[in-house]
């Protein structure tokens, strides 16, 4: 399968780098340090699953790619809408775009600009962080879920799932995605902004009463949000499943955390701020994520002009 | 007058400094450090009232002064219970106790262990930073205003004001103490913990539309319950006074900032945190000051434990 991985960052370079090793047809489209590092040293990869150097194809634009039967779109959801027109030059047909990002909105930006039927939802638990241009560290390890838009088990998905297991991506196939995503994005909601604002790691969390309680009242209100949109979640308790998430994770920085530590911008509009603006348009109040998404702005802000 | 100053931090060393050139008999009650800097080398004083070198007395017990006329309490106010069993040490049977602390819950502690007709409210606007052991800024010049707590024009509390004028200390009697010390909470409900969490300076609360909404929301909470419990404010329009007094002050760093930034332990609890506490009582709603107070609490923990 020739596979263009559409956002060659810390998880978007992993899953190129398993999938290459499994012997598939691989770019990886990245900044440009990080593809002339790859392109003079290869990837070198950590972590997990051992010590080694990879070495896919790395390019910065999607112009030099042509067509190709799979698109992993791994950027920020903040660029997925620059991803998606650049995109429309790698697709054709039969081409399957996979969404593998974090927050909310990124399937509907990518259906508006490709088309609704190229669009597959995924979520991961694999975890990896960027160590620097040409390096990556493979951090965890959890399952792949992908599914149609519309639930049904397409053979496109199947052969995705078969691909991915092949490679090591240990993938699962859902009738359910959105109710995945959103499962996702409410323990997010609990998680990345508490410890972005507070430098705590995800197992910190729990050692505050006051932080412990934020967490299950902003979890609640994203609750609220999805089944007020009829989303069909398939946690029950996500209360008791956000403490579980940052006990079984209690040394992990969240990518939100990582951010602000590195002074970059984060997810944070996709996550609570998400929450928030439905919140908004269904009339419900969130005060807790907006106070949230309101402190992660000011200390981005706060970062961007102490530079 | 005899007076004693319990507590001699920042704004306590600038009272005692401030009294004691007007010739005053002062006792400055602090920590072994502050004290013993202050009996080798004076206090230094620098910043708008000019740099000088001041020599009031000073000890760190209440065991080793005697009886007094004043005593002004400026401790932290999560110290006050304690400096309340201090202060009993110096009382005779007119003494006066002045609470120039900030927070809500201080006159209510002085009250319950000291006999409320010893004790007379107060709020400053004097900024002063404890530099180091022995050494102060007079960062700010504002009014300073007290008053009985009900509210009476006493000889003791003219006796009191006329005594700091003389001293360049500018004061006003008020018949309405704890309406002026909600109005000064409630500004800072909206300021303190923001920047603290930011860590930004009060003018820069107003650049992020996001934040500055918070502040607003934090204020309105605070407002509602104050006029639940039947305060007579003296400001009309709250909110158009924060953005007043973070313009009026764009370049301060407010106390619970310092506080942070030195990983010190904050006044929160008496601030954003009384208003949640009270709010519970009275079934009022404070989300905003319940997500802040839980996070300058979480960034408290994270800091001593970082250490």
């Amino acid at each position: 399968m020739k596979i263009a991985i559409l956002g060659a960052g810390a998880i978007g370079s992993l899953f190129g780098a398993l999938l290459w090793e499994s012997g598939e047809d691989i770019v990886l489209i990245g900044r440009k340090k990080h593809v002339e590092a790859i392109r003079s040293r290869g990837l070198r990869i950590s972590g997990m699953s051992g010590e080694r150097i990879v070495k896919p194809k790395a390019v910065t634009t999607t112009q030099e790619v042509g067509k190709v039967d799979l698109i992993i779109i791994s950027v920020k959801s903040y660029d997925t809408e620059q991803a998606a027109e650049d995109a429309l030059n790698m697709v054709h047909p039969d081409t399957v775009v996979l969404t593998i990002q974090n927050g909310l909105g990124n399937i509907e930006k990518l259906s508006e600009i490709i088309g609704e039927k190229h669009v597959i939802g995924g979520v991961t638990m694999q975890g990896s962080t960027f160590i620097k241009p040409g390096e990556i560290y493979h951090a965890g390890r959890g399952p792949t879920i992908i599914g149609e838009l519309n639930g049904e088990i397409t053979d496109r998905v199947k052969r995705i799932a078969e691909t991915f297991n092949k490679a090591k991506i240990e993938t699962e196939i859902t009738r359910n995605i959105w109710g995945v995503l959103w499962d996702k994005i409410i323990i997010n909601t609990g998680i990345n902004a508490l410890t972005a604002i507070t430098r705590m790691k995800n197992g910190e969390l729990l050692k505050v009463p006051e932080i412990k309680n934020t967490m299950i009242e902003a979890v609640k209100e994203a609750v609220n949000v999805a089944k007020t949109l009829n989303i069909k979640l398939e946690v029950k308790d996500h209360v008791k499943k956000v403490i579980e998430v940052a006990e079984a994770t209690a040394n992990n920085k969240s990518s939100t955390l990582q951010d602000i530590e590195r002074g970059k911008r984060t997810e944070i509009d996709f996550i609570n701020g998400a929450i928030v603006k439905l919140g908004k348009k269904l009339g419900i109040k969130t005060p807790v994520n907006e106070t949230l998404t309101a402190l992660v702005k000011g200390i981005e802000w706060k970062l961007s002009t102490s530079v």
